[in-house]
């Protein structure tokens, strides 16, 4: 099978764009892999889609060439699994929390004897031929630290065997830390939240793995990189859209001088 | 955001009337939701759908104004936050039967520092603007008690903080405590099953928490009212359809005189 | 392959019920299915659906025996094609406004050389072994006199060799012919619209085809049995779940006494 | 049923911006309505999707209060009645070459005796109580002129009688008219297109017709509106992903310095 | 409700062959169970498809008359009960590794008193009038042995009250029992897989319950048969379609002599 | 844009094979374009699926390199201007009688002013950067001849500018050509058949159009080869996956001596 680009990457020290999507839809999904990222992340956590939308949106992106995962909704084997056969190349699980649920979460990612995936890679092999022997070198194991608990076990979470990385949120990390002291968002710039992100990436190379941080702009990103983090998110999808048509509409309202109706809030 | 309808109906002291859907279409939800009732819930549990269909569906009833509310297939904290993120202000939980489940529960439908639920609510806040701060006061946690179990630790769940009301489902309730002895169905008319749901509506009540009882008729949920229950369910969809259907059949059959297949069950 | 039920009843002398199903899901389409009517027509036209939902609600109601229809959208040989294919064993085609048309339709209808059906009953076959040899012989053309133009051509439209029969729409039928006097409505009490509606019958039936009516309630239809009509369709899926909706939601503010937003208008 | 917001703020002299829907998904649709455009309209044309997407995205945008269009595919009745059952307010129809064309299309919007438009607003009663009566006068009629034809019988055209504007896209009118001279795009700079597209504007004001234009910025949108045009359409959902996403990923590859795949070619 | 054929037969000493869709699509389903197929089980763990294609799969095959089963994607009663409300009339539950988990899988099959099953069949009832009263005693719960936990725990899983039989899955079994020391597949051929395969079919038989083996061939299955199996899977949809295809080209090139690309690996 | 392959190997005087999809899912159309076809074309005619199919199909076979093309339902303008939009690279368009039905088809594949396309390739761009500027070069327009009436314009349609083939459909041709003598099939053997298949093939090299011919077997693709013929199609999704599963289910019954339910006819 095809290896991972992005253990390629990784490996020549290059950092990595991470494309992200919520919007349940193969063509959208196709747009979004034209740009250029390196990688392509389907969020079937908090994304406006399941399993029938994702499977999909994989194939429509196979093309592309770029890395393909998937955020599941939660640290459950079957969600793990399916997206896995569906021919995601990484997962991002959420919740991480101590090393067992690190334990459990790679085990779910890896054929026995290395861990107790289920075999039957019905798509995955068609996408991917050879997918079979190769598999467990190559799909990468994410997880996601995100509540007190997982901080104060990070470096043990770290450490776990056959572990690729780690993927930081800010906003639930901000929620999960803080005692709603802070409101959730990304690109944060307290000091608590800049050390305790750094920290993370720290332990993530002291470790030998992949840091990972959600972003919401490209110069958040370039910084984080500087922090060491090797893979960056930046914006997503359902984001990218609202903005883009918002700056449209208030254009045209700013150079006609109609007035109309302007949306309250935002997109996280 | 919007703050929830039925919480204002209920702190009048207004018993409210809840939808229910269980056929996996944006069209009939639209129709359902124009009806009038105060809320409707997408039954993604015993419903012949799932997350795929549930999210037009929510998008389709939103112009509505009814409360939409969604009850998940299990006490899985997955489902819980993907019916959340995808704009459900209420989620009844299925087989609540301890403290502990209901604290968990709970704890995956807010945010911290009050619960475990992670941020993203990608759909949720396109539809309310300004979701983020508002959600943890606004969406309604309803526990469902249908095990003897349940029943044995009704006060204890009742008293869960933060949980915002219970939800009867009667034929679930007659098999988990019965013995096999009657059969599943809704509207009891047996003391002992009438005993029972009353002392359910009475233990909500020194609670502070809504009753919720989902009926098969106009009546019986007219009578539960009186026993103090705060929302009733009356029929759904599937049943409505059916039901509709089968009269307009034997109308026909009946003044025409032309005999036909007749269907030998029912709809629950 | 089986031969069409409607055929045997109609020459047994049988009035037969038709269910109509203008939502697009194959488990509304399975529950109308199994209430015990003859045949149940699937919408394209006016329903809210295509032919990616006619498809799966074809197959989920073979199971029930009924006979399968489908009115097309148009007199278009693309439509009608592929409606059979799809395996539905009666079309019903709008706005046929002279001979010419429907000659055309039934053209549509029949393989060469009695036609010009273009050959490839993909999943008609899977679902009827032996389908390509009797299809001819089996699948009902029923076009719809809906315009001034049809009424003033009524004759010789009737007389189309291949023609199985005539379908009324009289909401259609009575715009298309009284200039704006009447709404459009089913069940017409007007004696000029009942007038020609029998004229449409006594037609049908001295060129030895079926009459067709759609109805809004039982009563109308038995009566327009008595006038000769073969087949009546007695309202539809989406005005079943309303009224029953509806209906349920005012026996329960009407016993309850709580007010309500109640539905200014009704679905036709 | 409510009226049509364009034709009032088109009373009141008022321009008004169109969003366009190209990407088959109610949640990209919904984003999109959330922004503030006076209309949102779905193309049936060239979009990536078809009536089965068509349904769910007019659900999904209902709340916004937003006027909803469609373009068909084609100058096709059963297109045009299709996407008024499911509860367009207006339609753009592509290739209207001749005053011939331009009155049947207006035929296929209007009920009879304005029309020969099928009746069964199946969907669009359920989202506009009261339809029935009203359709007729609020819903939009408009007429895409795009070739040498429709352009040597633009007066002719733009006075038939029950059409409501013309609807002008750039890139087909340049193709049509200009032999392959210049190549398709929108925002014309050419002066023989910008008198083009200037004469138009005058057509329709002597008509007492709408002029409306597909912009790609709000800076020309601005301009046509200063020649008269009374609707514009500035981007799309596909275009303002595109370019956002390749924006985000171009300002990354700038900040960090690392190289990556640049897509070749844009969208149109 | 129907009675289960499966069991008719078993009683009969009959062994039967079971048919196995991995395509998410009702037309491959209605194919496949067009074919002849005892049973047929959708797989909702490694298959390309979700509870979205599942519900019109069944139905879809529902006129075939082959008992219709599913494997869910992990033993969990979300999965499984929603499986069972569909209308599968048996249960394939991966991963059982003990008496504990063999009980609860048993629990989630039943309605109280037998097990925790939860009460709403509410697309069974409609393909299965009836099916409240005797569904306890006709849907099948086979449970996995795959792990070398569930081979030590074979003997106590096969005794568990209320279970039908034992699935065998030889991919996963030899992953899990031989220390990655074989590749996975199936039709083991290794004296040491032989062995285990037939002691599982002994232990069936001694506990009176349904031994089942997923074979790739047909000349495999005969010989399981002859070791006791009750149920063999021969082969799938997604595989015997690659299969068939591939042999096509293979056949075209060979006679052409045009070379071409070949796909370098096969499907599991 | 990517240069059409199909057009290169003919320009190499080679012969091609095609593979056909009537199955309405993109993960059977990834395993048909995995198996090394030249070719792939999406039945929108006769196969099971619609527009809302094709494009995720398109997208699902874009990584395999294939040419993809689309039949389409008919000879209509908003059928094969969406399935070029939808990236299809040739379109095969049934029932062209006349050479003025050829030259309208052909219109309706390019823009102008060679044609009367409309601009917007709104997927096609996305696929395939630099689509509008050579899409008039790239696209095949193959014509159906399967009527007496284009039998008898045989070489005036081979004549029409800008057509690039003809396609054969044995079944229709032998309808619409011999008067119900012969039934519809594949793979003709009667001389009279086989003499105009032969004569078509000779039209078509005399024009420098390519002959295309749909057929049952590898063999007797092999042999049209030799007639002349430029591309073959050889069976088909369906087709294939109906024969393997009944092959296996045959085989399976005659080890196991096992009778069933046997399939009384086939697909054709």
């Amino acid at each position: 099978m095809q290896s991972n680009k992005l253990k390629q990457l990784w490996a020549q020290g290059q950092p990595v764009l991470n494309g992200w999507c919520s919007i349940g839809n193969p063509f959208t999904a196709e747009i979004m892999a034209a740009q250029g990222y390196d990688s392509v992340t389907i969020d079937m956590q908090h994304g406006a889609l399941d399993y029938s939308e994702t499977l999909p949106m994989l194939q429509a992106m196979r093309a592309s060439g770029a890395t393909l995962m998937a955020r599941v909704p939660w640290r459950d084997p079957g969600y793990v699994m399916k997206a896995l056969d569906a021919g995601a190349m990484g997962i991002i699980c959420p919740m991480i929390n101590s090393r067992t649920e690190a334990e459990e979460f790679v085990s779910y990612m890896r054929y026995p004897p290395l861990g107790q995936r289920s075999f039957g890679p019905t798509r995955a092999v068609v996408a991917m031929p050879g997918y079979g022997a190769d598999a467990n070198d190559e799909v990468l194991a994410l997880a996601m630290i995100e509540t007190a608990d997982g901080v104060k076990n990070l470096e043990e979470i770290a450490a776990t065997p056959g572990l690729d990385g780690i993927y930081v949120g800010p906003a639930d990390l901000t929620l999960g830390t803080q005692q709603g002291r802070l409101p959730p968002a990304l690109d944060r710039q307290e000091p608590e939240m800049i050390e305790l992100i750094q920290r993370i990436a720290a332990v993530c190379k002291a470790n030998g793995i992949a840091a990972c941080l959600h972003c919401g702009t490209a110069e958040y990103a370039a910084q984080a990189i500087g922090w060491g983090f090797n893979l960056t998110t930046v914006s997503g999808d359902s984001r990218l859209l609202a903005q883009a048509a918002a700056t449209s509409v208030g254009a045209w309202r700013s150079l006609t001088g109609r007035e109309g109706k302007t949306e309250e809030g935002g997109i996280y």
